[in-house]
């Protein structure tokens, strides 16, 4: 097995160095007097917001976050490792809307959250539920912290993701971790929620993501350390710009963190791609997306860091062809490219801006169909079946034999969607588009749907410590609540 | 630049010891007695129409085509060349359908595949015309070689894929060829035609593709040797086994072509699957063909030959999300395994079935895609382009920059389909299917097409070769009629 690779290790190298060369001369701008004071501490020139990092600095911290980690979730079963050679996957993160089967769009609701959080419990090709599947619009910001990260606690037991939105929204998550995992005091730098802090490209990162970064990694919780540029707008148009520079950011976010808590599990993360030139509109369904998957492996390879790209991104605004094609480029690149972590793994239509019912479970089709072109060939005497072939000779066949039965069911992926009839057959059942099938699909799975175990007295207590932090809605700003 | 791989190198090794082990115990069966003869003389172990190979005999042919060569064109400003690490594209082969835009289907005629063969020629992204894009269903069957070669030559000046249906049809092939080209006698055996035998799998070859063979061998005219294995069906469930099996026919036919003339180019080739184990038909779009892909570039390095894979395959009846990503997995999987020359690279629907003109455009921007992720990065210090960010500095911006403009043409794919409006935009515009502005291009580029230069005394003589074959059609098993 060998991931697909684009750049050479000179290329590599060669990025690695310019992206020096950009932290020490042109610098990166941090809006948070804390993030000031850290860097400044840790050998950085700092000057205003503007900081400048010696490269021998960068050298010794970029080496200190772990090359693998586990993620704890609340069923030990649902452990995920970061970095083992398996990739992850999560749901679309982000989007406002949900589009509806007639692809009409509207916005997003905690129901809407919920059914996604337990579409994500229920599927075998998931692994951690996103932060935001969609925005759940009716809820007050001040309280989507805690519905969102209350629902992913409450109906799904597998990992999460916690919000990155400052440092508030990261206290109320690391809190209501310790009440879900009914801490003991010497498990609390355990990994069990990893968040996405962006940087502000060009080389920036602004209050909110550094109040976050520093609640986190304080609290020894792992991050992945994401750069969304586009080339041609926030970026140079030439990928290998747009790479300097991204890797710029995400170094500088990395040694921000080592410089808080050394030994932070981090992970490389990238949703970069290019701008449209027409509109100077990002563009997720361009090749340079799926470029980009495969040099952000490369990168973290070279760091020897766990790294995060992206899965079935599209322009397209409805489930068509372009959506097929476009998801299935950047989720195969990923894959193949060897992504450790593959976020916007379902769901997504319209660059990043919706979630649809009925694309989470057709995508959640092609990451089984990816996990088994990943999974490779298994290659032993009982597979190469000599005698099989043997028996069946010139011109015989296999339908028959017993061998055919003992493995096609592990050796041949069986879609559940798809439609393999033939032209007759599948015009006589009336030739019915896929989405619908789809669409029966996500609706039976959330009528099966069980939540997992959960003490009655743990969600008690999240949900006291809940109406405390609604009760004090008013002032969003002041101290989080104390735990119940 | 590394290619995506599924094997080890061990078990590339492990698989051609157990193809070795099939071709001298189990045998495959060649069904004509001229290729007998051959394989006797040659030294295998003939016994009826089962031939035994042993394994020192396969060793010694087997490196014996070349790892690389230059088909030529009938300009050659368009000749191609396999195995120079640039993967080459072809429309679909093979279907005798058309599906309309309205999804219903119809018999292809000698006007579609005139059609789709100048879709070729006016396509930047497709290197050779296939075989047959569709079956010219009203054109009796001993003419349709004459007709389609005729198509080939006179609507396309880009190389092109001769029939391998049987030893007349080469033969006819060879001398229109030769008539078109014009040749000298010491030219005859450049390669200027590439037909795609196939095994009747499991281990068997027919009396026409070994005639074929015969005649295109001993013209010394390139050759992909080929097998389509249904893993479950026609080979084993596992694919260690369809790998190893189908290896060995692959291996069994080129040994033939070397024999009949040593040196003659040849291409791995490979467009097995699995069956859908609940009808027992094959599925092109599950994901065994796309790891057939990987694994068919990796046997053919071993070999150190150039290989043949398959591009935008799907089970899909129409084109829709499914199409989609079915499509795209096997094309990007062809593409990043290094597959030298991806036939079906274009247009086709329903398991090969069916010829689409919408997907065929639609997919051929697909083919600009994959050729884009496949040239990678360029790394150097114009594109890293410190100076730039330099220039634009943290928050800055690089939509107004030279060096955007100077880069973006290059760098960033343009899609002529692909839809990357708002969705306000997409609304307002009307919110059409992808179907439609494809529908639109395909019928432009036929309005727009010109004809290549082709001397009105050589299409004369084609045309006279063609009326003195057709009058003998009432004897089609007669010698070919000589050039005029």
């Amino acid at each position: 097995m060998h991931p697909y690779e684009l750049l050479s290790s000179e290329q590599v190298a060669r990025v690695h160095e310019a992206s020096l060369t950009i932290m020490a001369e042109v610098g990166l701008d941090f809006r948070h007097p804390e993030a000031l004071a850290v860097l400044k501490k840790g050998g950085a020139k700092v000057d205003g917001h503007r900081v400048f990092f010696p490269g021998a600095l960068v050298e010794n911290q970029r080496v200190k976050p772990p090359q693998r980690f586990i993620l704890h979730a609340r069923n030990p079963e649902n452990d995920v490792e970061f970095g083992c050679g398996q990739s992850l996957y999560a749901p679309a993160n982000c989007p406002a809307f949900v589009t509806e089967a007639d692809g009409m769009r509207r916005l997003g609701t905690l129901a809407d959250y919920e059914n996604f959080v337990k579409l994500t419990q229920a599927s075998e090709n998931l692994d951690l539920c996103s932060n935001m599947p969609v925005e759940p619009s009716e809820i007050a910001p001040e309280l989507r912290v805690a519905e969102t990260t209350y629902a992913c606690l409450r109906y799904s037991d597998k990992c999460f993701m916690g919000s990155s939105m400052g440092e508030v929204g990261a206290e109320q998550t690391l809190q209501m971790v310790s009440i879900a995992f009914g801490d003991a005091d010497d498990a609390f730098f355990e990994p069990r929620v990893i968040s996405i802090p962006c940087s502000l490209t060009p080389l920036a990162y602004d209050e909110r993501m550094l109040g976050a970064m520093i609640a986190y990694a304080r609290a020894g919780q792992p991050m992945i350390v994401n750069s969304l540029a586009s080339a041609g707008a926030t970026a140079p148009a030439t990928l290998a710009g747009m790479l300097a520079l991204q890797n710029a950011e995400i170094l500088a976010g990395i040694v921000l963190v080592q410089m808080i808590r050394e030994g932070t599990p981090v992970v490389y993360g990238s949703g970069s791609s290019s701008a449209d030139m027409r509109s100077g509109m990002l563009s997720v369904g361009a090749p340079e997306m799926a470029i980009n998957n495969v040099m952000v492996a490369q990168m973290a390879r070279f760091y020897e860091i766990p790294c995060r790209a992206v899965g079935t991104l599209t322009d397209a605004k409805g489930i068509d062809v372009q959506a097929g094609y476009e998801s299935m480029m950047n989720l195969l690149a990923a894959q193949s490219a060897g992504v450790d972590f593959i976020l916007h793994a379902v769901g997504s239509l319209e660059t990043i801006n919706s979630i649809s019912y009925e694309k989470f479970v057709i995508d959640e089709e092609m990451v089984g169909m990816v996990r088994r072109i990943g999974r490779g060939v298994n290659i032993d005497d009982e597979t190469l079946a000599l005698e099989v072939i043997r028996q069946a000779g010139p011109c015989g066949q296999f339908l028959d034999k017993d061998h055919t039965f003992e493995h096609f069911e592990r050796e041949l992926f069986f879609p559940r969607l798809g439609n393999r009839d033939s032209y007759a057959r599948w015009r006589e059942k009336g030739a019915a588009p896929l989405q619908e099938a789809a669409g029966q699909r996500w609706r039976q799975i959330l009528e099966e749907y069980q939540p997992p175990d959960f003490p009655k007295s743990t969600i008690d207590d999240l949900r006291r410590w809940m109406e405390a932090l609604s009760g004090g809605g008013k002032n969003r700003n002041a101290p989080v609540p104390q735990t119940a």
